[in-house]
């Protein structure tokens, strides 16, 4: 990738993880809702994403784009999902498309198919022991309108790949936290992502080869529901991390260590 | 069904073709978007889909909703399929979960799964030794934004299902046409729904047992590329129309036949 990949919704978590870990690989282009409140070590940018001036300027002469901006609260209302994610990113691959962009990397969620999740599956899914697994060839079913925003987002990368020829790699991020897993929330540990891991993942797709897919990003955590068989064999995905390393004695339980 | 059915969209075809063929079996409640040249000869009111007042008071006691409404175009331009078709479904869901309606048959498309029609394999897949099909489980691949739209409104019936547990029977419908088949296109003829049969699917997903369905809305044809298993074993569906006994000889050509 020698054109400038942008980064939109830097200013959240996986922005955070992401740069950390390879933040120094590429140029990029940052996009920030609101103006950051250090002054970032990157080319940058403030605006909305469903504006589409603000969108033209953001993918002018960038190579890629890692598209993480909008409303990321699994409660946040329908009006705010439908203009911020929905619109948003239907807004960014439009403009992408329109400027010629490579490769489209989406932030979707787990939340996308959280109503797998029913009561008669938990919480044995959760747990090592059980079988029940996810491939990302599933029809979306989200559990909340969040998720419901985020399986769209799917769809509209798979209309521009379709129809426009972008590639198109949707990750299903899991539960990100730094350092260590979260605590006593087993379905966090199931779907945990480290911070090295998310930047690994980001990284695997914005050099892979590929087409359209959808994958999961989590660690390679003993307990999980998500598999990585997509993510290893097409992206080259190659997790460090692994929730049940912070079990028992060896569990980290201080905050962000 | 002893409740009215709320009939959105009634103005439009295949609100026409359902009012011909089950007029006489329900008590309707119809929802035009503008006021119909002709009186109804049932109750009615005119709203627009995306407005909440309207909305509420379209559901306003009934025991099921047919949800046609939006914008039918397949060119549509994104704003309008925005307002029209995803908001204004979400807005009819929400409606009528509040409400304790009992069912939701929502008009999905064959632009849906458009973009599965590609340059490899067309036009082998329009004809009857081909044997590429889909049925109902697939991601979908919209060929338009208009697509794009109607899988949304697939992905909101999962949510208001799992969520809510209203029933939810996505109908892919494909090409409906009065009297006979569209002529000269094999597209049109492998995925041909004749009048008769959209109204028995609909009556079908009226009074059948499911809880969540995607089923291909399509006549018995010869030549087709979409399955009627899950129509045929879940809705008890029986087409009685089939495009390939309007060829050779005994083809129809005079429209509106």
């Amino acid at each position: 990738m020698d054109d400038p990949v942008l980064l939109t919704g830097a200013g959240g978590a996986v922005g955070e993880a992401i740069l950390e870990g390879i933040g120094d690989a590429y140029e990029w282009k940052l996009m920030f809702h609101s103006p950051p409140a250090e002054e970032p070590s990157h080319e940058y940018l403030v605006g909305d994403v469903a504006d589409d001036e603000d969108v033209a300027a953001a993918v002018e002469g960038v190579g890629a784009v890692i598209h993480l901006a909008g409303d990321p609260r699994p409660e946040a209302p329908w009006d705010s999902v439908l203009a911020n994610n929905i619109d948003g990113t239907q807004k960014m691959y439009e403009a992408a498309v329109d400027e010629g962009v490579e490769r489209f990397v989406y932030a979707s969620s787990n939340h996308a198919v959280g109503a797998f999740e029913t009561d008669r599956r938990t919480p044995e899914m959760y747990r090592e022991e059980d079988d029940f697994l996810l491939d990302g060839s599933e029809f979306p079913r989200p559990g909340n309108l969040y998720g419901v925003s985020k399986a769209t987002g799917e769809v509209l990368g798979r209309y521009y790949h379709d129809e426009h020829g972008i590639k198109v790699c949707n990750i299903r991020i899991g539960n990100l936290t730094r350092g260590h897993p979260p605590i006593d929330y087993e379905r966090g540990q199931a779907m945990w992502l480290s911070y090295p891991d998310c930047a690994h993942i980001h990284e695997c797709a914005l050099e892979a080869d590929y087409e359209f897919e959808i994958v999961y990003g989590i660690s390679d955590n003993d307990r999980k529901y998500y598999s990585l068989d997509r993510a290893r064999e097409v992206l080259g995905y190659r997790p460090q991390d692994n929730s049940a390393h912070f079990e028992g004695e060896d569990r980290v339980v201080e905050p962000d260590a």
